[in-house]
């Protein structure tokens, strides 16, 4: 029947969903319904050529191999660090995190390419638009995911829409600061919260550490040639490391201290921490609310997100809603 | 003709806006193009059963002398310290800054006595509506306001409408915090930028210089009995007291700081200082967007607000544009 075949459709109806971290090349087949149907992952290359060259040729593959899995693609979702702007699908500037990565038309080589509209958007934002079409953002009006990954980055959820910002730096909440001094960072300032509470920034101090032979501690073992990561900081720590154990906590006090910050300039009722470190933080950062936030922001909530792969499935949430608005 | 009766009824509509902040109540009778017409200036007392009897006192007053003066009062809009419920009316909860308000019904007094419908807004919402309907955020679709008195409030305006938050709490932009540690706020945390920046820090720190003999410089005098405040620490800094100047530029600091997380939270087009301070902080406001702001904000306008009363002009205003909405 007719309707059999349209429940077909629907139901092969894809998104190639891609995302450009500080770490990783990441390209993802996903179904309407937000299932993973195949993911591709390469390290994220050090230049614009490698870079631009390597997302064209995983894409085609992506592409072809959709094809034989029935999975029918409808347009192109990328989630990428650094401030994008989502009309004109151009990254305009990125920190040091993604190298040779400011004034970057990745809409045009794509869609040229591949023959296929081609959405963009900053991994923080397409983080939240994933929290809102697949995940606990559900239903909420307004609410902020903040990713700690190996940068810090953000997205921002108001009356059910993203918040772009007057120049499309809104969300970008690894940059608040909350030292007069600090730590460097990235972005070129310093006492940013990514700067505490990134990957990068616990791998720095995790480094300063084994330098002075004080990381490894009893019942860890760290070959020599192995590189040292915020993994062997946060192993050593629940080991007994105290030194480790306090840059944690300095560290999830800056993240607190930054979503406090957070909560009284926008005040959302949710907050969803995603990303490698969420589960290493939740804890401080209510505590931290619940010691120095304002009364009327004790009642917010802060969970986990329960989605595998947020960047992923809003990058492929701007391909299915747009599809979905313009066909039914 | 029916024309002129209706352009003379248009000029007599008028407002009773009252302001309540940490050292004044202040009420005026505003007109429709956001003439002052008349003002009454009190110290705000420390207790809610004299603060309430006062506002009542007065606006019976003012509203009486309305009469006189040609002017059709249409309703009351209140601006207060704290965080406030506009829908009931209800200043839900304050810092130390304004004792004795919380959970206050402003609302139902006020209109049992005066017989008139009756607004209530934060003080920083209400500037921001000031800025709105008569100021320099004019057709601006998001900016922020940023007042700095004896407290520090501020207010949101998103898409061109005034940003609440989901209990009431957004635009608190005093309690920024930047620092970990940092001098004890009003609010019971510490290191916000209401802690640095705020005429009663200013005025904490001028008195530890002034308690030190390290505060008066030549041609520069302070009588016996005289209260040592902010204005003294800034004279001081103009005389060439480096301590004094030191301070300053501390309080302009953490004010940049906190505006800069503003710009990298929801990154407005245009942030507007008001009150007292405005034009002290202005240009190390814009040195530290320069120094520590992502490439990405660096064309945010920076502005001191024209307006003569921010917070009763736009508590007038809300007045003013409901009934203004109802009656066209
Ligand atoms: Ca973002
Ligand atoms: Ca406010
Ligand atoms: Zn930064
Ligand atoms: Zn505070």
């Amino acid at each position: 029947s007719i309707s059999q075949d349209i429940d077909h459709i629907l139901e092969t109806l894809s998104a190639l969903a891609v995302d450009l971290g500080g770490t990783n090349l990441r390209i993802a087949i996903v179904s309407m319904k937000g299932e993973i149907v195949k993911k591709y992952v390469q390290p994220n290359p050090k230049t614009y050529e490698d870079r631009i060259e390597l997302i064209l040729k995983m894409c085609v593959e992506a592409a072809s191999e959709a094809v034989t899995l029935n999975c029918r693609i409808l347009g192109v979702g990328i989630s990428t660090g650094g401030r994008v702007n989502p009309h004109e699908g151009v990254v305009l500037h990125s920190t040091k995190l993604i190298q040779e990565w400011s004034s970057v038309d990745l809409r045009t080589p794509l869609s040229d390419t591949l023959h296929l509209p081609v959405w963009v958007d900053n991994d923080g934002n397409c983080a939240s638009l994933a929290e809102r079409k697949f995940g606990q953002g559900k239903g909420v009006e307004d609410f902020v995911t903040v990713i700690t990954g190996t940068g810090i980055g953000g997205g921002l959820i108001h009356h059910n829409e993203l918040v772009h910002g007057s120049s499309f730096c809104a969300g970008e909440l690894g940059h608040i600061m909350v030292a007069f001094d600090g730590p460097e960072c990235m972005c070129g300032s310093h006492g940013c919260v990514e700067a505490y509470a990134s990957g990068i920034a616990l791998q720095r101090e995790a480094k300063k550490l084994h330098d002075d032979d004080q990381l490894v501690v009893e019942g860890m073992s760290l070959k020599n040639d192995e590189c040292v990561t915020a993994v062997h900081l946060i192993q050593a720590a629940k080991l007994g490391n105290s030194k480790a154990s306090n840059i944690l906590k300095t560290a999830g006090t800056a993240l607190g201290i930054g979503i406090v910050n957070i909560l009284h300039t926008i005040n959302p009722s949710l907050v969803i921490l995603s990303g490698v470190l969420a589960n290493q933080y939740i804890n401080a950062v209510k505590e931290v609310i619940r010691q120095r936030g304002l009364a009327s922001v004790q009642g917010v909530n802060v969970v986990v997100s329960n989605l595998s792969d947020p960047a992923l499935l809003g990058a492929a949430s701007m391909v299915l809603d747009y599809t979905t608005r313009r066909t039914y």
